[in-house]
Protein backbone atom coordinates (compact mmCIF):
# COMPACT_ATOMS: atom_id res chain seq x y z
CA UNK A 1 0.00 0.00 0.00
CA UNK A 2 3.14 2.70 1.09
CA UNK A 3 4.67 1.33 -2.73
CA UNK A 4 1.32 2.47 -4.47
CA UNK A 5 0.82 5.55 -2.78
CA UNK A 6 4.13 6.58 -3.14
CA UNK A 7 3.58 6.12 -7.17
CA UNK A 8 -0.04 8.06 -6.79
CA UNK A 9 2.26 10.73 -5.06
CA UNK A 10 5.01 10.94 -7.63
CA UNK A 11 2.49 10.83 -10.39
CA UNK A 12 -0.06 13.47 -9.12
CA UNK A 13 3.31 16.09 -9.01
CA UNK A 14 4.56 14.98 -12.93
CA UNK A 15 0.89 15.94 -13.46
CA UNK A 16 0.67 18.85 -11.80
CA UNK A 17 4.36 20.33 -12.83
CA UNK A 18 5.08 18.79 -16.25
CA UNK A 19 1.68 17.35 -18.09
CA UNK A 20 -0.77 20.04 -17.51
CA UNK A 21 2.05 22.99 -17.74
CA UNK A 22 2.83 21.52 -21.46
CA UNK A 23 -0.75 20.53 -22.64
CA UNK A 24 -1.45 24.31 -21.39
CA UNK A 25 1.04 25.43 -23.97
CA UNK A 26 -0.48 23.27 -26.67
CA UNK A 27 1.92 20.52 -26.70
CA UNK A 28 1.57 17.02 -27.38
CA UNK A 29 2.52 14.60 -24.66
CA UNK A 30 4.25 11.23 -24.05
CA UNK A 31 4.10 9.66 -20.92
CA UNK A 32 5.94 6.09 -20.58
CA UNK A 33 3.94 4.43 -18.16
CA UNK A 34 0.65 6.20 -16.41
CA UNK A 35 -1.93 5.21 -14.28
CA UNK A 36 -2.91 1.84 -16.10
CA UNK A 37 0.40 0.78 -14.90
CA UNK A 38 -0.28 0.93 -10.89
CA UNK A 39 -3.83 -0.52 -11.62
CA UNK A 40 -1.65 -3.66 -12.71
CA UNK A 41 1.47 -3.79 -10.87
CA UNK A 42 -0.16 -2.50 -7.27
CA UNK A 43 -4.12 -3.29 -7.78
CA UNK A 44 -3.68 -6.70 -9.33
CA UNK A 45 -0.01 -7.66 -9.08
CA UNK A 46 0.26 -6.86 -5.37
CA UNK A 47 -3.41 -7.66 -5.29
CA UNK A 48 -4.44 -4.22 -3.51
CA UNK A 49 -7.97 -4.01 -5.85
CA UNK A 50 -9.77 -1.17 -7.04
CA UNK A 51 -8.70 1.10 -4.12
CA UNK A 52 -5.39 1.48 -6.62
CA UNK A 53 -7.88 2.71 -9.66
CA UNK A 54 -9.42 5.48 -7.25
CA UNK A 55 -6.26 7.01 -5.74
CA UNK A 56 -4.62 7.22 -9.05
CA UNK A 57 -7.97 9.09 -10.11
CA UNK A 58 -7.47 11.63 -7.16
CA UNK A 59 -3.85 11.96 -8.34
CA UNK A 60 -4.03 12.63 -11.98
CA UNK A 61 -7.51 14.37 -11.11
CA UNK A 62 -9.10 14.21 -14.53
CA UNK A 63 -5.72 14.31 -16.78
CA UNK A 64 -6.11 11.01 -18.92
CA UNK A 65 -4.25 10.15 -22.14
CA UNK A 66 -6.12 10.14 -25.36
CA UNK A 67 -4.26 6.98 -26.04
CA UNK A 68 -2.01 4.24 -24.39
CA UNK A 69 -0.44 2.09 -26.49
CA UNK A 70 0.50 -1.50 -25.23
CA UNK A 71 3.40 -3.51 -25.64
CA UNK A 72 2.88 -7.05 -25.54
CA UNK A 73 5.28 -9.69 -24.47
CA UNK A 74 5.07 -13.08 -23.38
CA UNK A 75 6.10 -12.29 -19.53
CA UNK A 76 8.96 -15.34 -19.68
CA UNK A 77 10.43 -13.37 -22.85
CA UNK A 78 10.01 -10.06 -21.42
CA UNK A 79 11.70 -10.98 -17.92
CA UNK A 80 14.63 -12.27 -19.58
CA UNK A 81 15.12 -8.89 -21.79
CA UNK A 82 15.73 -6.75 -18.53
CA UNK A 83 19.75 -6.50 -17.60
CA UNK A 84 19.74 -8.36 -14.77
CA UNK A 85 21.86 -5.42 -12.88
CA UNK A 86 19.07 -3.27 -14.20
CA UNK A 87 16.00 -4.57 -12.31
CA UNK A 88 13.90 -2.32 -10.02
CA UNK A 89 12.08 -3.93 -6.96
CA UNK A 90 9.10 -4.72 -9.50
CA UNK A 91 10.74 -5.97 -12.22
CA UNK A 92 12.59 -8.27 -9.88
CA UNK A 93 9.29 -10.11 -8.84
CA UNK A 94 8.92 -13.76 -9.48
CA UNK A 95 7.73 -14.67 -12.92
CA UNK A 96 4.01 -15.48 -11.35
CA UNK A 97 3.67 -11.68 -10.66
CA UNK A 98 4.56 -10.69 -14.37
CA UNK A 99 2.01 -13.37 -15.58
CA UNK A 100 -0.78 -11.66 -13.15
CA UNK A 101 0.56 -8.36 -14.42
CA UNK A 102 0.31 -8.71 -18.36
CA UNK A 103 -2.98 -11.09 -18.27
CA UNK A 104 -3.99 -7.69 -16.06
CA UNK A 105 -3.05 -5.43 -18.83
CA UNK A 106 -4.93 -7.55 -21.20
CA UNK A 107 -7.81 -7.33 -19.58
CA UNK A 108 -7.61 -3.29 -19.66
CA UNK A 109 -6.78 -3.56 -23.02
CA UNK A 110 -10.06 -5.56 -23.75
CA UNK A 111 -12.38 -3.02 -21.03
CA UNK A 112 -10.41 0.36 -23.13
CA UNK A 113 -10.69 -1.13 -26.85
CA UNK A 114 -10.57 2.57 -28.13
CA UNK A 115 -8.18 4.00 -25.87
CA UNK A 116 -5.55 0.84 -25.60
CA UNK A 117 -3.64 -0.13 -28.82
CA UNK A 118 -2.11 -3.37 -28.08
CA UNK A 119 1.45 -3.78 -30.51
CA UNK A 120 3.18 -7.16 -30.69
CA UNK A 121 6.55 -6.49 -29.19
CA UNK A 122 8.14 -9.38 -29.81
CA UNK A 123 9.99 -8.11 -33.07
CA UNK A 124 13.35 -5.44 -33.26
CA UNK A 125 13.14 -1.91 -31.71
CA UNK A 126 12.79 -0.86 -35.75
CA UNK A 127 9.54 -3.47 -35.98
CA UNK A 128 7.83 -2.26 -32.47
CA UNK A 129 8.60 1.75 -33.57
CA UNK A 130 6.96 1.55 -37.05
CA UNK A 131 4.14 -0.06 -35.40
CA UNK A 132 3.77 2.68 -33.57
CA UNK A 133 4.42 5.29 -36.01
CA UNK A 134 1.47 3.73 -38.24
CA UNK A 135 -1.16 3.91 -35.60
CA UNK A 136 -0.04 7.41 -34.61
CA UNK A 137 -0.07 8.93 -38.06
CA UNK A 138 -3.82 7.18 -38.78
CA UNK A 139 -4.62 9.46 -35.68
CA UNK A 140 -3.23 12.19 -36.50
CA UNK A 141 -4.20 11.58 -40.70
CA UNK A 142 -8.49 10.99 -38.90
CA UNK A 143 -7.53 13.96 -37.05
CA UNK A 144 -6.89 16.49 -39.57
CA UNK A 145 -10.09 15.40 -41.27
CA UNK B 1 -2.31 16.43 -3.82
CA UNK B 2 0.93 15.28 -4.00
CA UNK B 3 2.08 16.16 -0.15
CA UNK B 4 -1.63 14.05 1.27
CA UNK B 5 -0.54 11.13 -0.95
CA UNK B 6 3.00 11.27 0.40
CA UNK B 7 1.34 11.31 4.56
CA UNK B 8 -0.71 8.84 3.35
CA UNK B 9 1.98 6.80 2.22
CA UNK B 10 3.84 7.70 5.24
CA UNK B 11 1.09 6.39 7.56
CA UNK B 12 0.50 3.39 5.75
CA UNK B 13 3.89 2.06 6.23
CA UNK B 14 3.56 3.29 10.17
CA UNK B 15 0.73 1.53 10.23
CA UNK B 16 2.10 -1.96 9.06
CA UNK B 17 5.70 -1.88 10.50
CA UNK B 18 5.29 -0.52 13.51
CA UNK B 19 1.73 0.04 14.92
CA UNK B 20 -0.22 -3.19 13.79
CA UNK B 21 3.10 -5.26 14.73
CA UNK B 22 2.62 -3.56 18.45
CA UNK B 23 -1.13 -4.11 18.89
CA UNK B 24 -0.82 -7.30 18.13
CA UNK B 25 1.84 -8.03 20.60
CA UNK B 26 -0.92 -6.98 23.13
CA UNK B 27 0.88 -3.77 23.58
CA UNK B 28 -0.69 -0.11 23.97
CA UNK B 29 0.02 2.16 20.92
CA UNK B 30 0.39 6.01 21.86
CA UNK B 31 0.58 8.23 18.34
CA UNK B 32 1.33 11.58 17.89
CA UNK B 33 -0.98 12.61 14.89
CA UNK B 34 -3.20 10.16 12.70
CA UNK B 35 -5.43 10.51 9.68
CA UNK B 36 -7.72 13.56 11.33
CA UNK B 37 -4.67 15.67 11.03
CA UNK B 38 -4.79 14.24 7.05
CA UNK B 39 -7.84 15.20 6.93
CA UNK B 40 -7.89 18.84 8.71
CA UNK B 41 -4.51 20.01 7.03
CA UNK B 42 -4.89 18.45 3.77
CA UNK B 43 -9.03 18.06 3.57
CA UNK B 44 -9.90 21.28 5.06
CA UNK B 45 -6.73 23.34 5.19
CA UNK B 46 -5.86 22.61 1.49
CA UNK B 47 -9.35 22.52 0.65
CA UNK B 48 -8.23 18.79 -1.50
CA UNK B 49 -11.93 17.56 0.15
CA UNK B 50 -13.27 14.05 0.94
CA UNK B 51 -10.88 12.49 -0.88
CA UNK B 52 -8.19 12.90 1.83
CA UNK B 53 -10.11 10.99 4.39
CA UNK B 54 -10.76 7.86 1.84
CA UNK B 55 -7.23 8.08 0.58
CA UNK B 56 -6.06 7.36 4.21
CA UNK B 57 -8.75 4.63 4.96
CA UNK B 58 -7.09 2.79 2.68
CA UNK B 59 -3.60 3.30 4.11
CA UNK B 60 -4.89 2.65 7.55
CA UNK B 61 -6.53 -0.06 6.99
CA UNK B 62 -9.05 -0.33 9.32
CA UNK B 63 -6.56 0.28 11.93
CA UNK B 64 -8.08 3.29 14.27
CA UNK B 65 -7.66 4.87 17.48
CA UNK B 66 -9.61 3.84 20.17
CA UNK B 67 -9.58 7.49 21.69
CA UNK B 68 -7.74 10.48 20.29
CA UNK B 69 -7.18 14.04 22.59
CA UNK B 70 -7.64 17.11 20.74
CA UNK B 71 -5.26 19.70 22.27
CA UNK B 72 -7.19 22.96 21.40
CA UNK B 73 -5.39 26.44 21.25
CA UNK B 74 -6.20 29.64 19.71
CA UNK B 75 -4.63 29.49 16.11
CA UNK B 76 -2.76 32.68 17.29
CA UNK B 77 -1.42 31.46 20.29
CA UNK B 78 -0.20 27.95 19.15
CA UNK B 79 1.24 29.44 15.88
CA UNK B 80 3.70 32.13 18.09
CA UNK B 81 4.18 28.68 20.48
CA UNK B 82 6.47 27.24 17.60
CA UNK B 83 9.94 28.29 17.71
CA UNK B 84 10.71 30.16 13.84
CA UNK B 85 13.43 27.77 13.24
CA UNK B 86 11.31 24.50 13.55
CA UNK B 87 8.41 25.41 11.14
CA UNK B 88 7.72 22.67 9.09
CA UNK B 89 6.10 23.24 5.75
CA UNK B 90 2.40 23.18 7.62
CA UNK B 91 3.62 25.21 10.05
CA UNK B 92 4.62 27.85 8.12
CA UNK B 93 1.50 28.48 6.36
CA UNK B 94 -0.59 31.40 7.06
CA UNK B 95 -2.79 32.31 10.28
CA UNK B 96 -5.93 31.75 8.10
CA UNK B 97 -4.78 28.23 7.21
CA UNK B 98 -4.07 27.33 10.98
CA UNK B 99 -7.79 29.03 11.78
CA UNK B 100 -9.54 27.07 8.87
CA UNK B 101 -7.40 23.78 10.24
CA UNK B 102 -8.52 24.58 14.20
CA UNK B 103 -12.29 25.02 13.13
CA UNK B 104 -12.25 21.51 10.86
CA UNK B 105 -10.53 19.37 14.31
CA UNK B 106 -13.43 21.34 15.95
CA UNK B 107 -15.91 19.84 13.34
CA UNK B 108 -13.99 16.42 13.92
CA UNK B 109 -14.29 16.71 17.78
CA UNK B 110 -18.49 17.22 17.41
CA UNK B 111 -18.66 14.84 14.80
CA UNK B 112 -17.13 12.13 16.98
CA UNK B 113 -17.98 13.00 20.59
CA UNK B 114 -17.02 9.28 21.94
CA UNK B 115 -13.68 9.21 20.22
CA UNK B 116 -11.94 12.40 20.72
CA UNK B 117 -11.60 14.42 23.72
CA UNK B 118 -11.06 18.31 23.48
CA UNK B 119 -8.37 19.02 25.88
CA UNK B 120 -7.99 23.34 26.79
CA UNK B 121 -4.38 23.72 25.94
CA UNK B 122 -3.71 27.17 27.31
CA UNK B 123 -1.96 26.02 30.46
CA UNK B 124 1.67 24.59 31.32
CA UNK B 125 3.03 21.10 29.49
CA UNK B 126 2.49 19.78 33.38
CA UNK B 127 -1.53 20.67 33.67
CA UNK B 128 -2.19 19.65 30.04
CA UNK B 129 -0.65 16.25 31.06
CA UNK B 130 -2.51 16.28 34.26
CA UNK B 131 -5.71 16.59 32.28
CA UNK B 132 -4.95 13.93 29.87
CA UNK B 133 -3.85 11.70 32.87
CA UNK B 134 -7.09 12.01 34.64
CA UNK B 135 -9.57 10.69 31.35
CA UNK B 136 -6.70 7.88 30.51
CA UNK B 137 -7.31 7.14 34.12
CA UNK B 138 -11.73 7.22 34.23
CA UNK B 139 -11.20 5.59 30.58
CA UNK B 140 -8.67 2.31 32.52
CA UNK B 141 -10.95 2.02 35.15
CA UNK B 142 -13.89 1.69 32.93
CA UNK B 143 -12.42 -0.95 31.29
CA UNK B 144 -11.46 -2.90 34.32
CA UNK B 145 -15.07 -2.81 35.52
Amino acid sequence: MTEALLYAASRAQHVAQVILPALNQGRTVICDRFMDSSIVYQGYGRKLGDCVRVINEYAVRGCLPDITFLLKLDPEIGKNRIKADEQDRLELEKLEYHKAVFQAYQGLEHHYPERIIGIDATGSIDEIGRKIREHIEKILDLKDK
